[in-house]
């Protein structure tokens, strides 16, 4: 018993070590691939305010949900989602388990190489191509599918791995934020189950802070083992007003801070804002074409409009990653 | 500058004495409402075989995830669910705004007194009951109409505050569980709404770490603030096959320990039993009449009768209320 003891004290004492460590990375610049400016004083400020004991605005620990969409945000999405690009892929390595492809659309025009003339087909077309490679097998086989994909897959402009393509900025505020006892989640458009796939590996963000859309599951048993089956069926779009809602859902708090990039997080952003207390409402502006992309109000992904307005009528902060960010990439 | 990294050396400093304390807690008897015996041993060896360093069955501590029903598992479910009773007194609550109720069943009986008549007419009446009483108000409305009741209404056998009719054993398992690096989660059929206003204040449970049935949400503007209102419309019931499907919806990693009480957890124990590596399944079993209820197959709230046969075939744990606790309820 006596040395079961003194191994827990030890345990304690290392601990202790590391979050006096944790203090002391905190008190240096815990966001050096942010310009001085408006942006970054906003954060630092807003965090000082919430965190600071006696402080009016002083924000309880278990309260500081902080939300961030993720294409966009988070990582970049240009020139189309990284999800559809997973899709793209996937298509092509089951076409031959599936030779009716070849002649019926969305699927023809894919296997041809035509990616345009894959996606004239709008929406309905998009959703065929999705539920072809996201139902129809376990939640397991699924997670191994993405996962072996993270792994391998790169992004057709840069070259570089999709997982390298999470912008460096971003990770030192969730970073921050969490060393200040924030919670951080993403809310985001994109597949709850691809996304937890790498979400702690990419952003040390677990899995059960991810909220996305989703599709309908089945319990059942194979082979005498229960398993979950992705269901050809939508059960959830978290996108627009479907931000709160799903934010509602998984978290039943509502956020102080959120981060989001085009209109499909106005909803989430004025949520976030109505509440009471000290708030903060972030937008990153993709303002650069030369070591990302630039487009806002007339790009088909991402677009950001109506929430840059928003954002300049209530004061809301807008990241100009030209102007805020010193790297965009850790790979630069 | 000097100054405010002193103060957080010496945040990290009062945390660490915590750790230290609570090491010291830990080592002492964190069940002491459980009779020695084989429930509570298979406990202790389980939290002590995942979490040694060293040990074949380590398990990291983001993927220790214990969920728990709450109805029969963490407080008293007889003789009607606790939500019901909540729902029976928003009845009487509104019925001066609904005077179409004096003639229309359920309501009329249940104005009436004769909750047997009213709940005569099975589920589509309990359904209509609910949604009278869980819809047609924003989440911020329900959210302090639950707050008010909870803080006030009282169990008809008991006299005591529903809140007090919590089980003290479970109550030190969670935390013993939390000490240890657990996550505990809530996985009810009850509802989400309704249970994450309370299941902080009772459990230790934030309402992000709180799964449970639910209804559809909407955003909208109302005087032009942002309110999520809620529609009398089923979205999701976690219960039975529900239940890990709500675990894969909410967390996205399967548990290592679940408890339950009812055929209504058994899905989740199986799930629960079905995945790699040391696993806990546990069941409550009522079996004191006279300090809480006995009941089991036959029953028609919290029924065990198939997930008792399992739970004996494949070795669970199952813990007699009445020799494995040494007391049910903190008032005793």
């Amino acid at each position: 018993m006596k040395t079961t003891l003194t191994q827990r004290l030890m345990g304690s004492a290392l601990a202790c070590a590391l979050a006096v460590a944790t203090t002391l990375v905190q008190a240096a610049d815990a966001l050096p691939s942010w310009n001085e400016g408006n942006a970054k004083q906003g954060i630092v400020d807003f965090v000082k305010r919430v965190t600071a004991k006696g402080s009016k605005d002083f924000v309880p620990p278990a309260e500081r949900i902080a939300t961030f969409d993720n294409d966009g945000t988070l990582w970049a999405e240009q020139p189309l989602y990284f999800q559809l690009f997973f899709a793209l892929d996937r298509v092509k390595a089951l076409a031959p388990q599936h030779p009716e492809w070849k002649t019926k659309e969305p699927f023809a025009s894919l296997l041809k190489g035509d990616l345009k003339g894959a996606l004239a087909g709008g929406e309905p077309a998009i959703f065929q191509i999705v539920m072809a490679t996201h139902a129809g097998m376990t939640t397991e086989e699924f997670e191994k599918i993405v996962r072996d994909w993270i792994a391998t897959a790169k992004h057709p402009k840069t070259g570089r791995l999709y997982a390298e393509m999470v912008y460096q900025p971003m990770l030192e505020l969730l970073r921050y934020l969490r060393a200040n006892g924030f919670k951080t989640f993403i809310v985001s458009g994109g597949g709850i189950d691809f996304m937890r796939v790498f979400s702690e590996q990419l952003y040390g963000i677990p899995p059960e802070q991810v909220i996305g859309s989703s599709g309908k599951l089945k319990f059942e048993f194979r082979e005498g083992k229960p398993v979950l089956v992705k269901l050809p069926e939508i059960d959830f779009i978290d996108d627009k007003a479907g931000k709160p809602v799903g934010i509602q859902k998984h978290i039943g708090r509502r956020p102080i801070l959120a981060f989001g990039n085009s209109d499909g997080d106005l909803q989430m952003l004025q949520w976030t804002a109505a509440g009471s207390g000290a708030r903060f409402m972030g937008i990153v502006h993709h303002t650069d074409a030369e070591r990302e992309w630039a487009y806002d109000r007339k790009s088909s992904i991402g677009r950001l409009d109506k929430a840059l307005d928003e954002a300049q009528a209530k004061g809301w902060t807008v990241v100009s990653m030209k102007n805020g960010w010193k790297r965009i990439f850790a790979f630069e």
